[in-house]
């Protein structure tokens, strides 16, 4: 297919490249070069900062009617394109983009919503060319799904932050995390995260947890994150054995 | 080498397979039978949950003088041993174990502690004889070692749970998140975490964070979380803007 895609940012970056592997020919705009936007293509794909995404839409837009217009972003709604043009989508791909590293997308999930059902056709089609994996989701449900994706990926990686934080105080490399890190990522290949959950905060052993909340002393936020998890975790097992397993009463 | 392992828990019976398949001669006692605790071997484990160590130290060597104990807890002293016995030393694992799922050892980093030289030297050809990953490490820094695993595991481990649960609620299988987690912990083997740091909170988008907040009305504590670390990503990447960047400021 001929795409137009708008953006130079990590998404952009990463989609360009997959798009081209996939031999399909790619013409890439910074946003603020859409004066040299082409008129037409099979798809104009904007991937640009959430923040801009309303006024690169309109400039984009204008004097395209009939064009089929998609933005990347997962937690902005397909209604942003009402009244600027009359075929569009979300095409959103859900991963965390380096530009660094270059990840292959034959395994991201793509979430996918139109306004109308050749366009939602025309979409697949470009999105099972790059990935096996392609659902159709309607904005409300995607942005439960971007935010589950900033728990798992944004406050996942913080928590590793944290944790490199408090070792480089302690003159140890970050990197003597990677295997448990590798780990607790893999362990829920097989075990469901409630399943795998482990540490003080399960049966809230009060005596490591005061001692740990101590050792924090001179960082209150770090504490404060440390106690809301705590809390967190304890209340979401308990509430898991509530629901789910009665038999752990008997215990 | 002759070793004794007290406890049946996850920690051991992955350490037991790893200790057989190099070779050593391992005798496996469940921590409620130390009537039938062997008199002598090169090193006791004592491998049971944090809150029966103390206990199961002074059962364990009482009558066994001269004999090395070591405990396996990231989070507890060498000095629990101090008046039970005269030769005893640390011998922590720092991995997440599940009954589950085997653990390859020979990438998890091992934490050695000791009160004399001899049992260090000891403690380490064991150590060096299963994992390629040994560091000599006290008390007090292993504290904070224990802790960052408590940041890099439980709590990531926990933002997985939270984000299963979203998913779940909106008729999304939890799996579609996981090419994400793969990715967020593969990238930290090259970027630290905190240059790896995406989403919202780090440039604290208040459009975008008081949107996800209100998706999150009917859950308390999960919006304690996300605002808790919303706050802490923001503060740590301006802390490290603050410090390590002041170019930042010419942006």
């Amino acid at each position: 297919m001929r795409i137009v895609l708008i953006g130079r940012g990590r998404l952009a970056t990463n989609l360009e490249r997959a798009l081209l592997l996939s031999g399909h020919d790619v013409v890439s705009v910074n946003s603020w070069m859409l004066e040299a936007l082409p008129q037409e293509a099979d798809v104009f794909i904007i991937a640009v900062k959430d923040a801009a995404l309303s006024d690169v839409i309109h400039a984009a837009t204008k004097g395209r009617e009939g064009q089929l217009f998609v933005h990347t972003a997962g937690s902005m709604p397909l209604s942003l394109f009402e009244g600027c043009t009359s075929r569009y989508g979300v095409f959103y791909p859900m991963q965390t983009f380096s530009k660094e590293r270059s990840v292959g997308f034959a395994d991201i999930p793509i979430f996918l919503e139109t306004n109308d059902k050749l366009s939602l056709g025309i979409l697949r089609k470009l999105a099972e060319s790059i990935s096996h994996s392609v659902y159709q989701l309607d904005s409300d449900d995607r942005k439960f799904l971007h935010l589950s994706a900033v728990f798992a990926c944004n406050f996942a990686n913080h928590c590793y932050a944290l944790a490199a934080r408090l070792l480089e105080q302690h003159g140890l490399p970050f990197s003597v995390l990677l295997p448990l890190i590798d780990e607790t990522a893999r362990k829920v290949h097989e075990l469901h995260p409630l399943d795998a959950q482990t540490g003080p905060a399960v049966r809230y052993d009060e005596n490591v947890i005061d001692m740990q909340r101590r050792l924090l002393a001179g960082h209150p936020t770090i504490q404060e994150v440390y106690d809301v998890l705590s809390r967190s975790i304890h209340e979401l097992t308990k509430e898991d054995n509530d629901i789910f397993n009665p038999q752990n009463y008997l215990a």
